[in-house]
């Protein structure tokens, strides 16, 4: 065809033009066309094509898309998706006394909160009581301090824990976290039969990227099968694990880094609960997730849709499950914490709002918004409503949430779905390659890949490849953050030191004693651990004496360098 | 098909499940499942369905969608999109005096903006000058007060009329503005020839909807060939018309109707500058358009992508144009005024947020995004840099800019895009079986239409059908504002009042009279009016003094009735 007749059809003049003829006339002007100075990447650096068409995709609708709520769940897990039930607006929160958090908590359930999600403070998180020595200056400061039943009762004070769903960000203690939990839903005479909420429990990302275990790989993830035994019989409608990829994509990692590595991690506790002599349809129903919903709208929503693809197909076509519910990818999502800035706060609205709806349109269960201050500080009051009214505006005015997997057919959205499923499968063979999770941990694989792909985004920040707003383009002069911050009270420590005191000095020691040395017990004699950890839990047994018992017994993990 | 064979597809548990069966499962799941109670349609009352697949959406993607910068340019007017250049950021902006309004313009471009935007009072807008009886109380009140070239140079003391793109939302008096614009750049030594902008010129929307008209349709339409045929021949950069949807969605129209009522009177310009013996494409290439992005996610976007294939098909199929430039629809957009709140203002940086991610989604080639103040107050500046920086957060930060038309291909997106074509199709149908735009006006058929949309949606809020955050969901106490407010000082009337005494006491009498006289011959003798208004500015005739001999040589507008 000559350059001419190129011309006379890009003038429209003929209606002649055929498709290919159409493309390469697009094709030619492109290549002609002056660019912006930008990087047309993904924020995980994958190129794109400036144009997505019917011949860049190849899916077979049947085998790769199908009808929500049927294999391969690409389009949502629910028939009827948000028709049915919107998801769950699920703000994390705790900070300071569990009195305090219970006054926060309140706070969220008027303002139209409908479930609800814990934060934990480091000494809690790394298992350890308010009291301790590794605790002092950390209590109550990132997190609520709960260091015994008595905590969580005061957590949960007039809150009916039938009825509310909870879930409890926490990995290393989680067990005894949980116990606490049904202990003190037992306090209010709630049958542990009838609790709904997710623990997340997800042991294996804590070695990859978050760093907050109390023992090493084998006996942590013993553990966990015990939780998913005992609950698949007494606690049938909790998840027993939310597999996390959200502090791998929080330490730098890519989105299909996160993808992978999160599901490579789900597959390897159902791995350990078949291994355990589990049936894998008795559990597998009651494993969820928990992703990160980062700034790149479309990639974030591809993610979603992606990681339900290989869920459903590993697990009915490796594993065996027959279950449908085992198939389904259900998940949390919270917005990219790393995505905001300290500078302008008000622009972290901005951000969340995106990153929000990327979420939804990716058929999210529930969802975490962030405060605009939370690079700051504990999210205040203000702050936290307008990240909850930011889930309420999508979901009662932007009118998105009236259609199920609204970008399904896109060229570009179904290219970039297949794109991150090829990316995943290609870490799952280097993992397998490498003996599995536990040895890839083991040599410090994924710490390394999530390392470099950390280091490779600050590089492009630094060189100006990619921008954010307030940090290397449209910066002010500083004029200290324009927003009220939320600071917690010192005093919190004292006080949760002499309700701790208290606790110690009207216990029974007999039946303390006797319930850690039936925790002790349990480890080398194969009893279920979390039955034992409720036994020591209504026993007034602290988390810092339980997990001493665990650190004993099952030993430290060394982590291996990576440098 | 047994219901039993239905539910084993259902699982899954075999793979033969085909198409059909596989939605008719679906189907069946959806018709059994429990909904919330809620209505599922767009923010203009269309029916969603549930979900959308291949077989809902019947497109050829060649006739239908095509590629970028090709007719019918549904996917967008450039090859390259937002990798060739970012839609233009163009803040609103106007209040007080010329002088004040300079500062902000400086502020806005101190911060990244990259084109401006003129608001004048509402004096103004009605040709009235600042010391006029009308005026009285609204000098610099929602807008700046331009009455004189003097103003308009003040406005833009300091700014290179040469290189800014400047648009000015006025109508009933744009060409008298255009002419002040044109004098001042001459002031400032900047050839006419060189100027790039818009202006709004929309007059017929102001019948419609809008209510700033100075004469009768005809007469205005009229200025308005004049303005077209003038610009062709020495203003080629100036868009004459920004044929304007905004205030049709704002007076409480549809997504569907804003769409028809713009196209339709764009077409009717179009028309008339054939009438008036132009060629279509001497003129057709300069008419822009100006659109409203509400709240409805989705639909919103459709509507854009649906303008682009419309008008191209119009325009190239009726009106027989050559030129592609004349086939194509570039668009600046507002987000929705009425979409915000007074209630918790802060809510508003979310909505606007939406919106200006569906503009951009949509193809926009310049973009307003509302502060989160303006329904209490004319911006502060801390309010309008938010809205700034959420454009540059969608450019710099989502990724959503490297993919031209990213939806493309979604079978919701498509077929939503393919009813609002067809919804529009049919109200061209009525509006010429009324004979025409002008006629419609008259009889108020348009203005009946939108009316009975806004009682609708008026309604449905009062049911509780719709919902809006803070209005009537989620409502809290009212606190008072809890953000800074901007306020006009009220010595801004006085001391426009003082400049133009000073502006009449040293300009030259007989200059003016000779002006003025030569506006009034070529309202009958057909000369160009435009030529005369620039004359007239350099003049210093005021905005007043020329507005009163067009309505004394035209006459005045009588509103039918639309009850």
């Amino acid at each position: 065809m000559s350059k001419n007749e190129n011309s006379m059809s890009a003038t429209g003049s003929t209606e002649t033009v055929n498709r290919v003829d159409a493309r390469a006339i697009w094709q030619e002007a492109i290549d002609k066309a002056r660019l912006r100075e930008a990087s047309f990447s993904t924020l995980s650096s994958d190129e794109l094509q400036s144009l997505y068409g019917p011949e860049d995709v190849d899916i077979d609708y049947d085998r790769d898309l199908g009808y929500p709520g049927q294999f391969p769940f690409t389009r949502g897990v629910h028939p009827s998706m948000y028709r049915g039930r919107l998801w769950t607006m699920r703000q994390f929160a705790g900070f300071g006394s569990a009195a305090q958090t219970n006054e926060r908590f309140k706070f969220l359930l008027e303002h139209g909160q409908t479930g609800l999600s814990t934060a934990f403070d480091f000494p809690t998180l790394m298992g350890y009581d308010s009291d301790d020595e590794h605790s002092l200056g950390e209590v109550g400061q990132v997190g609520v301090a709960i260091s015994s039943l008595d905590d969580m009762s005061t957590l949960f004070d007039g809150i009916p824990m039938g009825e509310v769903s909870t879930s409890m960000t926490i990995n290393g203690p989680a067990p005894i976290m949980l116990a606490f939990y049904i202990a003190a839903a037992e306090r209010q005479g709630v049958d542990r039969s009838e609790l709904r909420g997710t623990i997340q429990n997800d042991i294996l990302k804590e070695y990859q990227a978050q760093h907050a275990w109390l023992v090493a790989p084998e006996p942590a993830l013993r553990m966990i099968t015990d939780m998913m035994s005992y609950c698949a019989d007494h606690v049938p409608h909790w998840n027993t694990i939310s597999i996390s990829g959200y502090h791998i994509r929080e330490a730098g990692s890519t989105a299909a880094q996160e993808l992978a590595f999160t599901l490579a991690n789900g597959m390897e506790y159902v791995r350990r609960g078949v291994a355990a002599g589990m049936d894998v349809d008795s559990f597998a129903p009651r494993l969820s997730f928990f992703f990160d919903s980062h700034l790149d709208f479309f990639e974030e929503i591809c993610k979603f849709r992606a990681a339900r693809r290989i869920w459903a197909r590993k697990l009915r076509d490796q594993f065996g499950a027959k279950d449908p519910r085992s198939w389904m990818v259900r998940f949390h999502t919270q917005t990219a914490g790393v995505s905001l800035t300290a500078q302008q706060p008000e622009n972290n609205i901005v951000r969340t709002a995106f990153e929000a709806l990327a979420a939804v349109l990716g058929g999210t269960q529930s969802l975490h918004t962030n405060s605009m201050d939370e690079t700051l500080s504990l999210p205040t009051e203000k702050a936290v409503k307008i990240a909850l009214r930011t889930q309420q505006i999508i979901a009662e005015e932007t009118e998105v949430a009236h259609v199920t997997d609204p970008l399904a057919g896109s060229y570009f959205i179904e290219a970039q779905t297949n794109r991150l499923e090829q990316e995943a499968e290609a870490y799952f063979e280097e993992i397998e390659s490498r003996g599995g999770v536990v040895p890839a941990i083991e040599s410090g694989f994924f710490q390394k890949e999530i390392h470099l792909s950390a280091v490779k985004y600050q590089r492009q920040l630094e060189s100006g490849e990619k921008h954010v707003v307030g940090i290397n383009c449209y910066v002010e002069d500083d004029e200290g953050p324009s927003i009220d911050i939320h600071r917690i009270d010192a005093a919190v420590e004292e006080e949760q030191h002499a309700r701790l005191k208290d606790l110690r000095s009207r216990r029974d020691p007999v039946g303390v004693e006797r319930e850690l040395a039936a925790v002790r017990a349990a480890c080398s004699d194969g009893g279920n651990l979390l039955e034992r950890f409720i036994a020591a839990a209504h026993a007034d047994c602290t988390l810092g004496e339980i997990s001493q018992v665990l650190r004993e017994e099952f030993g430290h993990f060394k982590e291996p360098s990576i440098l």
